[in-house]
């Protein structure tokens, strides 16, 4: 059992790490010679819509995607040659401009914030008076990471924002107001069951996910909700494979953000703290195997190492945290690593997430105390 | 981190997948370019005593072994080229005698059945004088999975015995009545730390092993003197890494059998059912990293696939059962798979091996009776 993946980063590596077990072997494409999947696979060093890059995955079973700006052309090459990826070309398309996503969204009733569509300066402020202040100007396409958003809080932030963003297809989104952000992972297969993750509670600080969380106090009614709206867009994008939709939780409103048409970084704690992870089910899912049990194995924290790894040794002595080095080199900004940190209940997972304070670097020292407190 | 590994086979494999999120990356030495570790790391096909071969390992930071018949010559390769293998020569030269080995044990006050050395014909009957009947004739070296063994219950068993084994140096032993088998799996680092697991109860068929269980109803006395019985071993050894000791528990008495200076195939359940795998442990201590905790995290329930893999579907579907397939040719005899049962309780585990009884290929039907009955 073969399986291609577009990309070659940690998620590529994690999906290889969770799908050998299963008997699968994986191939990865990427433009980079360190590309850290190249370690548990073989690695095809090429740009990702290069036909004789892509004809390295000929003898392919299957094949699937770690990120979503998949370029069209490789898709088509794809499908020219009978190996089509799972996902398929729809759900990239949606997910790679923020407009089409969330006119999609409120086709579906998944609540979404107000938004209007920006193409000039002047549909600029005809949007402010529909959408109403403070709100959120994006780029409609590739933006990621915080990159590509300029909030607007009063007139005089008009300037600075289109000196920024102007000259590209924008949206803007009415800024929200909200209780806490979370978001659900679920899988589907090719006939169609889908399973949902329980919810990941995420912090987020400077537009990058620092911290996640399960089940992290979120009540039943929001796992409801969230469900609802993954089932929806699982099945009217007839999806294949695991999907994460970002959510604002603000008392009894739900409003989506947006989703990614793959693994997220949001549900990495499911290698521990679920019965079969969302890297394991998506290979499941790809490759037409049973769907693995998305149940709660154990409460879980997630820690982000952003930029460079924190110092191992006395993290790998912490019981039940568990080290996911992507063997990346370090870069301000760049996701490295992670930590899963598990416990028998909330309480005692609160209690050993405060143990552990003292190792955790800036900022997770001090967001991990919204998880300690709640 | 680069980590060399002799031998190629699937505890290479499982070595690797607990190793690469520590961030190590694997090489392994492996005479078959269909090596099933080179799915997830570096293979170099050549023979394990081949000079040139080994020095393809100079830049690896560790080098360890996934088979106890390591020929002297690489050790000595390789640490003639400054690349020690952990664990060290004389772990191997006692794994790879079993006369050598039971007289380590002696000599270490750790229990074993009556044995006398056997060089020729006339010296066989005086060592059944010593040894007692029944008894079995066993080569010395290289015997593995009940080969180069001969069980003699009369006196007319001698002589096919002999033309079998005769020509070889073997070991006599007093074969054993016992309750049950077992087998315990320990820890070491480079700093004399040592942490054991829960003992694993086993359960063999033809020489080979079928089913494991932890924590399967063992006396917390008998774990207690197999602690001891790991703990003066390593220590004798200096040992680094994992090392596993069989044994034969019988009443209040517990016979040490024969150990392997590796990871172990009774104890492959610890990838879902301890906090951290005998994989990544073994990994942890070869490459200096801090050891991490032994305990029991879910009761669990190995099943080994010999030959060939059951049909994985239904299996797939069954909640908390993990599937490991090798991705090795099928064949008699061969480990080509195995899974793993968890559950929150030993009763619940029972109940869940007993609904997957009609799924279970012969002889694990019915050997798994052994455990839902205890």
């Amino acid at each position: 059992m073969k399986t291609g993946i577009l990309g070659g980063g940690q998620l590529a590596r994690m999906l290889a790490l969770a799908g050998v077990p299963l008997g699968a072997r994986f191939s990865f494409v990427d433009p980079s010679e360190n590309a850290c999947a190249g370690d548990v696979g073989r690695l095809i060093v090429g740009e990702w819509d290069e036909r004789d890059t892509l004809m390295k995955l000929a003898d392919c079973d299957h094949i699937t995607c770690e990120f979503e700006n998949v370029p069209a052309r490789a898709l088509e090459i794809l499908a020219d040659a009978g190996k089509p990826v799972r996902p398929a070309a729809n759900a990239f398309a949606a997910a790679q401009d923020r407009l089409v996503e969330k006119r999609m969204f409120e086709s579906l009733d998944i609540a979404v914030a107000p938004f209007a569509p920006v193409s000039g300066r002047a549909e600029l402020l005809d949007a402010l008076d529909r959408v109403g202040w403070p709100a959120v100007l994006k780029t409609r396409r590739m933006g990621y990471d915080g990159k590509g958003q300029y909030v607007l809080y009063s007139p005089e932030d008009l300037e600075p924002a289109w000196a920024e963003l102007g000259g590209n297809d924008l949206i803007l989104e009415r800024l929200i107001d909200f209780d806490f952000e979370c978001s659900i992972t679920a899988v589907r297969s090719n006939d169609g069951q889908v399973r949902c993750y329980p919810l990941s509670r995420t912090i987020h600080e400077g537009g990058i996910l620092r911290l996640a969380a399960s089940p992290a106090g979120i009540p039943g009614s929001v796992q409801k909700r969230a469900e609802e709206f993954a089932q929806r867009l699982l099945a009217h994008l007839d999806y294949v494979g695991c999907l994460t939709l970002e959510l604002f939780a603000d008392g009894d409103s739900l409003l989506a953000n947006e989703f990614a048409p793959r693994v997220h970084n949001s549900a990495h704690w499911t290698i521990e703290g679920a019965v079969c992870s969302q890297f394991e089910n998506h290979v499941r899912a790809v490759c037409d195997l049973p769907l693995g049990s998305t149940d709660l194995r154990q409460p879980s924290i997630l820690f982000n190492w952003i930029g460079r790894l924190p110092a191992a040794s006395r993290m790998l002595e912490t019981k039940n945290l568990h080290w996911h080095d992507y063997n990346k080199q370090a870069r301000p900004g760049r996701k490295v690593g992670h930590a899963t940190l598990v416990a028998d209940s909330w309480p005692a997972l609160q209690r050993a997430a405060d143990d552990i304070r003292p190792l955790l670097p800036d900022p997770l020292d001090r967001l991990v105390g919204e998880l300690t407190t709640l």
